[in-house]
C-alpha cells in the first residue's frame, strides 16, 4: 500500500526517485501545492507579525550538541564529514574508491556543521544572544529543510523534508494561548482544503529503553499534540502538524529571560510541508486540475 | 573590508550569525529580495519551458561518487554520517560527549547521502534512466542548497547557499546556443537590477596540482565562462552566474544519448541566488525601501 502511492508519485512527476529510500526529487507541480499552502499560511498567520528568520539546512554543530539531541534521538542525527588532507592522501583516496575494498568515508573529518534536525533548532542560541524578551513575548517564523536518518519507502517519512514553524517565547500563559490558537487554526485550515483531520496528544521517537520514559512523561503532561491525517493508513494517519509546549526548558538550557528576569517558556507549532502535499494528493488525486474548486480556490483562489 | 560588510549584513538583520563561517541565517527581508530575484528569472526563462525539478539538499552518494567529484573537488564535498549504533554505544557516546576529550564523531558511520555540490548533480543520473532525449534537445528549471566545505568571512562565500540552475541537453550546437543566449540574458538582467557586470572566461577551483593542469584547459577550450559584480572586492569582482559547457563529457558518463544514439552535449548555467542578494545590497545599500525606483521596479514592480 505505501509502496504503490510511491510508485504511482513516481509515475505522475510528482516526486522523483534518486535510488535512496525516503531521498526524492519534486516535480514543478508538486512544489507549486507546497508554495500554495505556505502562502496560506502566511495568510492564517501574517496578522500576528512574527519575525522571518530563515536558516539553511546546516546548523552549528556546537549548538546542536549543546541542544541535547544525541542524548534523545541519536539514530535520526545527521553530521557533515569533509576530506582535510593533502595531495597525498588525496591520492590514496582515490585509489580507495578505485578498488572498492575499504571504506573510502572512513577518512572524512567531522566539520563544524551537523543537518537541522528541525527548523527552530538555530532559533534559541540566536534569540539568546540578543537579550531579554519582552513581557509581551517574541514569535518567530522559520522555514528549512530538516534530515532526519530513517530510511523508509513511506513517501511520508523523507530523509530530507521542509519543516514551516512559528516558535513563541514568553510566560507560560502566552505560549500556551499560542498553542492552543494555532492548535483551532490548524485544524480549520486542513478542513478548508479538504482534509479529514483529528487531533492526537503525542510523544518524539526518543531512543531505547530509557527513552521510554521521556516519551510517557511527555505524554502525561499534554507536552506534545499532533495533526493527523490519513496518508497511507487510515488506521495509522500521519502527523502532519505538531504542537509542542517545552515548558521552561529550552529557556533554561539557552539562557532565555524575560525583562523580569524569569525564565522564558517557549512552544512551537510546526507544519510538514511535504506530508501536507501528500495528504492532499493522497485525499484529492494526483491531478491538481481535478481538485475540488473550493480547495483549489482556498490554495489559488 | 570584508569583514566589515558581514558585520554590517549582521547589524541590519540580513545575514544572522551562527557562530560557523560560512554559515549564516538570512533575515526576512534577505529572503524578499531572493525570492524577488527568482521571478525575474522566471519571467526571464519562462517561455523557453523548461521542466522544473526540486531536489533536496542531499544526493545518492553512489551517484555523487560515480561524477568523479572527489577527484576534482575533494576539500569541497561533504558527507552526511549517522549514529548507526545500540543502546550500549549510545551509552558509551554519550560519556564520550561529556567528558569531551574524545571526538564523538569518530563512531558515526557515513549514510547514502551526500551534501548536493551544486544543483545539476542529481539531474544526470535522473535523466539517463528516462530514456533517449529528443532531437530538439531538453531543457531543465532547478533550485537547491548547495554545500561547499570553504569556511571563509567573505558573506559571498557560503558554506551552505542556493544555486538556480537550467540545464540543457541536445546537439552541440543547441546547448552552446543555450549558453550564449543566456549570458547575454544574464547581462541584460544585471544591468535592470543596476549592477556593474563583467563576463571572463573562468575555471573550476581543482584540487591540488594535477589540478592545475585541468583548470589550465578548461579556459584554453572556453568551457567556462562567469559573470562577476563588484561586491567585497572592486579588483577582484565575485560570480554570480556561471556558464558551463560540458561538450559531450556529463553524456558519456551517465549515458545521456540523443534519439538518433549519439551522445547528447550539456551545458548549464546557474545563478548564485546569495551572491547575486548581496550584490544588490552592496551596490545599492542595506534599506531595500531607498534602492532606486527603476531596480525596485524591475524587482517588485
Amino acid at each position: 500500500m505505501q509502496t504503490s502511492f510511491l510508485d504511482r508519485l513516481f509515475d505522475a512527476g510528482l516526486l522523483i526517485d534518486t535510488g535512496v529510500d525516503g531521498l526524492y526529487g519534486r516535480g514543478g507541480r508538486f512544489e507549486d501545492v507546497i508554495v500554495a499552502f505556505e502562502r496560506l499560511i502566511d495568510r492564517v498567520g501574517g496578522a500576528d507579525g512574527a519575525e522571518a528568520m530563515r536558516f539553511p539546512p546546516g546548523m552549528n554543530r556546537a549548538f546542536f550538541e549543546k541542544s541535547g539531541y544525541m542524548k534523545s534521538f541519536p539514530q535520526l542525527a545527521g553530521t557533515v564529514h569533509s576530506f582535510c588532507g593533502n595531495e597525498l592522501n588525496h591520492m590514496s583516496l582515490l585509489k580507495c574508491m578505485e578498488v572498492g575494498e575499504e571504506d573510502w568515508t572512513k577518512g572524512q573529518k567531522a566539520t563544524d556543521i551537523v543537518l537541522t534536525p528541525a527548523a527552530c533548532y538555530p532559533l534559541y542560541p540566536t534569540v539568546a544572544r540578543r537579550g531579554r524578551i519582552p513581557m509581551d513575548g517574541a514569535l518567530f517564523d522559520l522555514q528549512s529543510y530538516c534530515f532526519r536518518h530513517e530510511p523508509s519507502q513511506d513517501p511520508a517519512r523523507q530523509q530530507l523534508f521542509r519543516m514551516r514553524e512559528y516558535v513563541c517565547m514568553g510566560t507560560e500563559q502566552h505560549v500556551t494561548d499560542f498553542r492552543q490558537r494555532w492548535m483551532d487554526r490548524g485544524v480549520k485550515m486542513m478542513q478548508d482544503v479538504g482534509l479529514d483531520v483529528t487531533i492526537d496528544v503525542a510523544n518524539d521517537p526518543f531512543f531505547g529503553r530509557a527513552g521510554k520514559m521521556l516519551a510517557n512523561n511527555q505524554r502525561d503532561q499534554n507536552l506534545k499534540f499532533e495533526l493527523l491525517i490519513p496518508i497511507t493508513s487510515v488506521a495509522r494517519p500521519t502527523a502532519c502538524m505538531s504542537f509542542n509546549y517545552h515548558q521552561d526548558a529550552f529557556g533554561a538550557k539557552w539562557g532565555l529571560h524575560l525583562e523580569d528576569g524569569r525564565v522564558a517558556h517557549t512552544a512551537c507549532v510546526g507544519f510538514g510541508l511535504e506530508r501536507i502535499a501528500l495528504a492532499l494528493f493522497h485525499t484529492h488525486g494526483l491531478d491538481v486540475a481535478a481538485w475540488p474548486a473550493d480547495v483549489r480556490n482556498t490554495l489559488w483562489g
